[in-house]
């Protein structure tokens, strides 16, 4: 036994073995710039929405009266880097991988860090991810066909609208993972434990209920096969508030990259209500 | 306000302001002989199964490996027509409308009182219904089709095998409700809480996948319309331990007549598991 954690494998990537806090320092001193999609299991990431003062009150009621694809997991003071409450050593400039500057509504740069960007005004979000659930299926022996193979969930806009606040509206959009329908009961009762990350499905079975034409045409991510014995089984995602914010296009806002995720120092069991 | 309860309604049948214990000594005085569905709302009521004390410890072990379709929720003591766990006064040789007795595993009778049928070997079993979670969906809003039409909820049996214990054995018969997706998914977080009465469905979707070959012509009960936008969702039935039984042609057994159940004084929220 190496009483000494290495900090990263063969590979590059950093060793699963790293706590949060480990990999964050990682990550703020530059030297990781990947995905966080399997690091620190156990604890929960996060995606990350700043936007100005005068924006955040929106955009907050909009996370209010659509707890589903929007739970807000953390919520900063103006103008603070810091959130606590999700671990007591994050700053919000340096901690993820890379980050999206968006003007206006238009990507304007790709950064492994935001001190250039950052402004006094600034409020942070942290929404939570259905990582979270995902493992917590997996730990009960549910297959999930697109980890199996190392493939992005499926996402899709759907017709249900999102109740609009402010300048935010528009879709829900949903992940979907086929399921057995013995799977799928479990997979409810599961994610039904996890209100702060997505909680239970919105949907099963037909997709054109929820306006959805073509399960093989994902939105987003990758499309997933799903079988004969297999429910597609959808799930609000938190590529809502992203798209919604895209939509709206504010003068300014930073957001994580994609896969790029903020990992905090709680574990995934404090998501679960009871 | 009249301070007294009335015994019947107009149309003969018990009301519904009766208390348990009342509507008990009411069918016990033998004046009441019919359902019970609809009556003493907000308690349980149970399946009847009276088996002699050999075959009681296989029918227990039978309970035992199939906790779904046969959730045991009173047992007596050998020779005791009490039941004290669901309702101190309970005296099961009167208290249910109408009984059958079961010689070889040929209907011999049916009778609203067992007195010269009971023996003092005699086992008595009471296992959960349907009717406590379907309370529990009703009074959540969740509208289901069979009781919104006075109709008798459709079942099936299936190609799920029960485990196997000593003489009983045979598949596992399924009730089904149709339901609007976000209605089955409730459906699944409230039935989730109630492991004592069936607990969550077993299926759902794709009748085939569990032997079923034609919905519109159940086994027992009555065929209810699925429309296009509803779910089928499968539930474990009390049906199965009485075809069990009368499949394993127990010398003597008695049991319920089809929807004339033992009213107890256990109130259904108490099945719920939290």
């Amino acid at each position: 036994m190496n009483a000494q954690v290495q900090t990263t494998e063969a590979n590059g990537r950093p060793s699963r073995d790293l706590p949060p806090e480990a990999l964050r320092m990682l990550i703020r001193s530059g030297r990781y710039q990947g995905a966080t999609s399997g690091l620190a299991p156990g604890f929960v990431q996060g995606n990350l929405v700043i936007l100005p003062k005068g924006l955040a009150s929106d955009f907050l009621a909009f996370a209010h009266q659509n707890p589903r694809p929007c739970p807000v997991i953390g919520l900063s003071e103006p103008g603070s880097p810091r959130m606590p409450d999700l671990g007591t050593s994050i700053d919000l400039r340096t901690d993820l991988p890379r980050y999206r500057v968006w003007k206006n509504g238009e990507l304007v740069s790709e950064v492994p860090d935001i001190h250039d960007d950052w402004r006094d005004d600034l409020v942070s979000f942290v929404i939570g991810c259905s990582f979270s659930f995902e493992e917590a299926l997996l730990e009960d022996g549910i297959p999930l066909r697109h980890v199996a193979s190392g493939a992005n969930v499926a996402m899709y806009r759907t017709n249900i609208a999102c109740t609009p606040a402010g300048p935010f509206a528009g879709p829900m959009v949903v992940s979907m993972r086929p399921l057995k329908a013995a799977d799928a009961i479990r997979a409810i009762q599961i994610t039904s434990r996890f209100p702060a990350v997505h909680g239970a499905p919105v949907h099963l079975g037909d997709p054109a209920l929820i306006g959805i034409e073509n399960l093989a045409k994902p939105d987003y991510g990758d499309a997933v096969e799903v079988k004969d014995d297999e429910i597609p089984v959808f799930w609000a995602c938190g590529v809502t508030p992203q798209a919604v914010i895209a939509a709206a296009k504010p003068a300014f806002a930073i957001t994580h990259a994609p896969g790029s995720m903020l990992i905090t120092d709680k574990r995934n069991s404090r998501m679960s209500a009871f």
